[in-house]
């Protein structure tokens, strides 16, 4: 890549002496376009807890604020980036793994990425905040709390009751494990607060960490 | 959720009513806050073709005026992502797919999104393509469109030297082929061109595309 070639017809070895990947945008550039900085909220919680409703919600509250956020979940990941994994154990885990690399690239771009699966494992969610935390990015761990009694009635998309008439196997909370979050950054309890106050809870986690500024 | 629940002890039945998923936050509400459009600039070229240089290049312009945008490439991807893929066939397609579906995610959440692989194969760029475009996502193939004579000569990592020499096999452009870009949106030279105006001429590609709106 020549700079100023002498004779346009001969335009190189100064080209070797051109310093690469110098000067590359940060994310502090990318933080002052934006007006905040990127984090990734990891929202766990059992089928039917609310994630992607509370998800939606923050989202909502986040763009009237001029916020750039964006939602990975089931819909925009399985059939795309992670429909070649399919459900046993080791599929589950790869999927949470490159959809955690995902959000941390998000994160990097100085998006606030609302991130909404069950993810029961507590060691894959360590895993994801430790990529975060090694590139020094902040990473919120949300368990939506909701006693399995309220998502069962709930049961939005029937897949408990299929699950409780052994027509689905491993469904977490039924006959497969869900690991509590050991010490997540915010509890959202989705069967005690509306919609509004549990994104407002996460609003206010979010300027807590710096993530926002306030109005 | 119980919007308003009659007795906050038994918070329920009600929570089945609510409309799950409602109002969800589009790519055109994104885009108002960003006062921009997403896209993927799909650069594709041999190794030592500028693609990394153009793309540094290109986010330095964008960020000067206010543009989101964010660089893939092998730094960020290879050791994450794709940090369980090798370089054998099946691995080097299966790299691009997941490149290619992570482009379109934050083309969706509105980012200029620039790729930054060899990506060799036509058949795997018009996969890409063909993912963005059937979720109305605009995609523009970049082909940085330098000879070999000068790649080689540039050798920025020292690969052309250890390919020439055996030590590494399956080489784009030495022992394996570099499929050339059928119908590329752009084509730049960054051999006859200074960087600047390679950049700039991305930038004239946005305008033109209604991705970017002029200042």
């Amino acid at each position: 890549m020549s700079e100023t070639p002498a004779d346009k017809n001969q335009p190189t070895n100064e080209s070797t002496n051109i310093v690469w990947h110098d000067g590359e945008v940060t994310r502090g550039d990318r933080a002052s376009v934006l007006g905040h900085q990127g984090c990734t909220l990891w929202l766990t919680g059992l089928s039917g807890s609310g994630k992607s409703t509370v998800g939606v919600a923050l989202e909502q509250v986040l763009n009237a604020r001029g916020v750039l956020s964006y939602r990975l979940d089931g819909d925009n990941v399985r059939h795309g980036l992670n429909a070649n994994l399919g459900f046993g154990a080791d599929d589950r885990k790869e999927n949470i793994r490159r959809i955690g690399e995902v959000a941390k690239l998000f994160a990097d771009a100085g998006v606030v990425t609302i991130s909404s699966f069950i993810s029961p494992y507590q060691a894959d969610r360590d895993q994801v905040r430790k990529i975060h935390e090694d590139a020094g990015l902040k990473f919120l761990e949300v368990f939506i709390n909701t006693p399995i009694e309220i998502c069962e009635q709930r049961d939005p998309k029937g897949l408990y009751k299929k699950a409780r008439a052994g027509e689905i196997k491993g469904f977490t909370g039924i006959d497969d494990p869900y690991e509590l979050p050991t010490n997540p950054e915010i509890e959202v309890k989705t069967g005690e607060l509306s919609i509004e106050q549990c994104a407002n809870q996460l609003v206010d986690a979010l300027l807590k960490h710096g993530i926002l500024k306030a109005l």
